[in-house]
C-alpha cells in the first residue's frame, strides 16, 4: 500500500467537533487537502476558512477521498456516518481507508472491516487519548486496530494528530485498548473523589494533603490534574460525563461478553448515572465529587 | 522546644519490622544513640549489632529517651505500646516526644495526645507512605500531625527517614491524611486490576496497551509499577493485602463518623476480604486481580 503524503493522499474528514476540528486541522497544516463533513455545518467553518471542501454527506466525502476519518459521538452515529445510506462505505472507492477515531465498540470495528473488506476498502478503529488539549498540541495518544500494512499506510498521517501511535491488533484492538484506558480511570476518579471528600470532610487542608500524597503511590495523571481543579471548584469539562458514561457502558457490555466480573467499573457506572441524573451530564468528571456529596446530604 | 541532635537527643524505637528497622537504621548512621525494643527480639538483632541498647518493654524505652518513636501492626498494637501498663507513656519523664509512626486511627492519636497531655509529655502521629523501599532509601513521605512546636523540634529526625515531611494539622491529622492516600489507592487499585484482566481477556498485548496507556490521563503509580507485575505473575509483597484491609477499614470507620458515603472505598474493601479469604493476605495488593479471575471463574 501507498503511504501517505500530502499533495498525492486526499483527506476525508467527518465529525468537527472540538476533538476533530483540531485534529483535521493539524493535517490541513501539513498541506493535505481535505473534504469535511459534519452534522452542524457552524463547526466546520473554521476549516473551510483554512481551505477544506464541505461536502453534504459522509457519502460524498468518501467519493473525494482517499483516507476518511471520522470521530463523532456514539457507536449509533459511527453505524450512520460509515455503514449507513449515505455513509462513507457506500461511496468509497477500492482501496480507500476508512479511520474511525470515535471511542466505539470493538464489535462495530469489526463489523465496519467486513463491509468494508467485501468492497475492497480497509478499515482501523484508532481511538484517542489525551482530550481537547492533546488535540489541540498535537499530543493524543492513538490506540490503533487494524492490519499493519493499513496501519502503516496512513501512519503519517496518525503523526499529525499524535505523539504515540501504537498499532494494539487486529480490527477491535484499538477500542479494546480505549477500554482499558477507560477502565483504569474509572477506578482512580472514584478513588480520588471519595478520598479529596474525605480530606475536606476531615478538616484538612487539602492542597498541603496533595503534596504529601500526590507524588507517591497514590499519585496519579488525574489526582495531580484533576484534584487542583475540585479543590478550586472548577467543575468545567475536560471530558464529559456523559460521554464517560457512553464509554463505560460500552466496557462493561464487551466484559459481560467476555464472561468477565468488573464491580467497580459497574459502581463507577452507576454513580457517574447519578452525577448524570443531578443534571451534571455536560460536566466534567471531577463532578462525581458533587454528587457524593449529595448522595450523603453535604451541602456547599 | 530543643530541636533534635545527635549527641544530645537520645532516641526510643518501638516495632523493628521491616519499616521500622530501616528508619531506625537512618538515626543510628547519623550518630544518634537509640534504645529499642520489638515484641519479636530477633527483628532487632541488626539494630543491636549497629549499637542500639535493647530495652525489655516500651516503658523502659521511654525511661531513656528523649523521642520515642512507635511503629507497628495495628491500633490495638499501638495502644499497647504507647498507653498499657508497659508501654511509653508509663515510663515517660515530662517533656519526652512520642511519635506513632503506624498507619493508625485519627482519634486513637487524639487520646494519646491528651493523656499524653496530662503528663507533660508531647505527641505526634506521623505515618508514612513509600513501603519498604521508600523506609530503605530515606525517602518515606511523613504526614505529621500535632502542635508546630513539637513537630518542629523532631524535624531533624524526619528528616534522616524521608524526603517529604508535610505537617499536616493538629493530632490525627496525619493518620486523616494517610487515610486519603489509602482511598485514592483502593479505588486506582480496583481500577488497575479490571483494566489488566480486560485487557488480557480481549487478547491484547498488554505490555503494548501499557505503552499507549501508561503516560496519559489513565497514568498512575500503581499502573506503571504494580502493572508490570502482574503482567510477570510477581504477587510478592510491595504491601501486603491484610495491612491494606486494616487501612481502609479504619477509614471506612472514619467516614462513617463523619457522615460520608464512600460506596467505592466499601467495595474495594469488600474485594480485598475476598482476597485475603482466597488465602493472599500475605501476598501484595496486586493479588486483587488473582481474586477477579478466580470470583469469574477464569483459570490461569
Amino acid at each position: 500500500m501507498q503511504t501517505a503524503a500530502p499533495g498525492t493522499t486526499r483527506i476525508g474528514w467527518i465529525g468537527t467537533g472540538v476533538m476533530g476540528r483540531s485534529m483535521c486541522g493539524h493535517l490541513l497544516a501539513k498541506g493535505y487537502h481535505a473534504t469535511i463533513y459534519s452534522r452542524t455545518r457552524e463547526k466546520a467553518e473554521d476549516l473551510i476558512a483554512k481551505g477544506a471542501a464541505w461536502a453534504a454527506s459522509p457519502r460524498e466525502v468518501a467519493a473525494q477521498s482517499d483516507v476518511v476519518f471520522s470521530i463523532v459521538g456514539f457507536p449509533a452515529d459511527v453505524r450512520e456516518v460509515l455503514l449507513g445510506h449515505h455513509g462513507a462505505l457506500a461511496g468509497a472507492a477500492p482501496g480507500t481507508v476508512l479511520v474511525d477515531m470515535t471511542t466505539s465498540e470493538p464489535s462495530l470495528a469489526v463489523e465496519i472491516e467486513t463491509a468494508a473488506k467485501a468492497k475492497g476498502v480497509h478499515s482501523l478503529d484508532a481511538p484517542v487519548s489525551g482530550g481537547d488539549i492533546g488535540a489541540r498540541n498535537a499530543a493524543l495518544s492513538i490506540m490503533v486496530g487494524g492490519d499493519t500494512a493499513v496501519v502503516d499506510s496512513v501512519r503519517p498521517l496518525l503523526e499529525c494528530m499524535g505523539k504515540s501511535i501504537v498499532h494494539q491488533g487486529p480490527s477491535g484492538s484499538g477500542h479494546h485498548t480505549k477500554m482499558v484506558n477507560q477502565i483504569l480511570i474509572a477506578g482512580n476518579m472514584v478513588g480520588v473523589c471519595e478520598a479529596l471528600l474525605y480530606g475536606f470532610r476531615a478538616g484538612l487542608d487539602v492542597e498541603k494533603v496533595l503534596q504529601s500524597v500526590g507524588g507517591g503511590a497514590a499519585g496519579s495523571w488525574s489526582l495531580n490534574n484533576l484534584g487542583p481543579r475540585i479543590i478550586k471548584g472548577d467543575f468545567e469539562p475536560g471530558f464529559y460525563v456523559e460521554h464517560f458514561i457512553k464509554d463505560m457502558g460500552i466496557a462493561l457490555a464487551e466484559a459481560k461478553q467476555m464472561g468477565l466480573v468488573v464491580p467497580g467499573l459497574a459502581l463507577t457506572h452507576q454513580l457517574y448515572l447519578a452525577v448524570q441524573a443531578q443534571g451534571m451530564g455536560r460536566k466534567g468528571t471531577q463532578s462525581l465529587i458533587l454528587a457524593l456529596e449529595h448522595i450523603a446530604g453535604i451541602k456547599r
